[in-house]
């Protein structure tokens, strides 16, 4: 399992394609938009779901921790399984919310990766992707990795997809 | 858990969604389409992973079918740790898929719906959505159901979706 | 030209798709959708812009129709030139609406159909779709029809969009 | 009106909202994946219409190039009635496909922008955006500039779609 964690817009998409394309084995990639889209539409919206403020802030509920929890531990037991699996993901926690993965972990092995990007530099790419909620790239550039470990860290301020891709691939095989 | 099984465009996400607006407790819905994306492009065309022919034939491999195996038993370990799960599932193998669900499920109770459509209407609206490989609905509209045991069945030939999630939705509470 | 005007999910698009599928030949699908699009991404929050609240109701601003205005005359100059166009409008100021379109054919012939949905039923409709505001639907239900003058009228509540394709198409040939 | 040409994955349409961010004035964006997206289904595979070779290639017929002639006319006459219009183009004919615009301009001021990016980047970028045919980045990455005239370039191979939209925009005021 490769967890892949960084802020909006910073390039976790893009570098999660580009390991699929580079590794020799099929690997599936889920991330915490395939969790928001898996909920109903009212929760998207309310105090016990998520809520994406004007101005790029995104609070959530205990409704959404709790489906949070279900979620990741079934995204574990898809690894014990046999599947090989990318998490792309937003630790809007930091380091609590790495604790949430790491106790669901059970031992089971994971690379974790820090996806790095420069707040003005992710504010552009926001703008040229044009389908995020302006602010989310400069809310989330430091927030995401306050007290998070890793094994790695890329950044992808000056660097391709395919290169950070790259340098993961190299740790995993 | 609820098991929603039918052909493409035969209706079973529009449920699955109003579903979510009228079940009181939230609901997650995933479905093969999850699975699919999750998946490296190179695999959705390739023998080891799914293949959409040009006439709405669907053929999926070896690889394709391990992946899902892991993905089922995600699946059943997000309904063991506490969310409600409503699958949205193409059983491209009749009882057989039925059965792959059945083995993983370990005894969690399970609602199983058979959503039908005449194969003439589901092709009518496969034609008005305009992003499905042409010839899916009417290829599925029969053989997703041989040999199917369900807990009830809903057609939307005549039923608007809001209709049908109300009768599944009584069979929940 | 071929103009579709009806509320939010009674069933335009489809018809629309519907329509160049049974065609002989090929006509084009614009919607004020493809406006909106085309717009920045700031005029979809702002008051010259348009605005979607969250109750449903849509408001447009000054700077909205002067563009508006354009893109109809570039629409009709389309057709002008030689190309088979289908509209597929939301007329939320009635007959007021149809007027400016009216000005900007000088001449052109146009089939205007109206695209009716009992509100209740679109409202479902929306809820099955799960992309677009709630609210819209109801909202704009009869409002788009008000003083609008039609060559026919199709009814989606309980015919599929096929059926209505067929009847607008065969005032075309 | 500004037209800004390059190949699939060089960056166009990432420059364009850029470009509609930090100009003063609202500008409207169009493309050839407008006009492929009001097309009917059927002509994104026939003869006639256009084609997505597996390598990436991309034929068009007859059909295609009529429709389009009567597209340009149209765009022409929104700015015409006064729309700021950007458009993002493939000029898969080179020099051919910009005297088609220029024949339709009528002495209309554009300011034509060429958009480079090195063929081995451009395909990366391929693959981290994962919805595109793979091979049409590298495929056009040169074929479109040939012959073409250009009143400035800018090469996203190095330089973020902010950066080029400023040098683009600068030319603009």
């Amino acid at each position: 399992m490769i967890v892949l964690n960084g802020g909006s817009s910073s390039g976790k998409s893009g570098i999660a394609r580009c390991l699929q394309a580079v590794l020799p084995d099929p690997w599936l990639t889920f991330g915490v938009d395939t969790l928001i889209e898996a909920m109903p539409a009212s929760m998207r919206e309310s105090d016990a779901g998520i809520e994406f403020a004007p101005d790029g802030g995104v609070a959530v509920g205990d409704g959404f921790r709790a489906l949070e929890d279900a979620w990741i531990d079934g995204i574990v037991a898809m690894a014990r399984a046999g599947a090989r699996v990318i998490v792309d993901e937003v630790f809007l926690g930091g380091a609590t919310s790495q604790r949430r993965w790491v106790d669901a972990l059970g031992g089971l092995t994971v690379l974790w990766v820090g996806v790095r990007c420069e707040s003005a530099v992710a504010e552009g790419r926001e703008i040229a992707r044009g389908d995020r909620v302006p602010g989310m790239a400069a809310a989330q550039a430091e927030l995401v990795h306050q007290g998070v470990v890793y094994d790695l860290e890329v950044d992808t301020t000056r660097a391709e997809s395919m290169e950070c891709a790259r340098i993961v691939a190299a740790r995993v095989v």
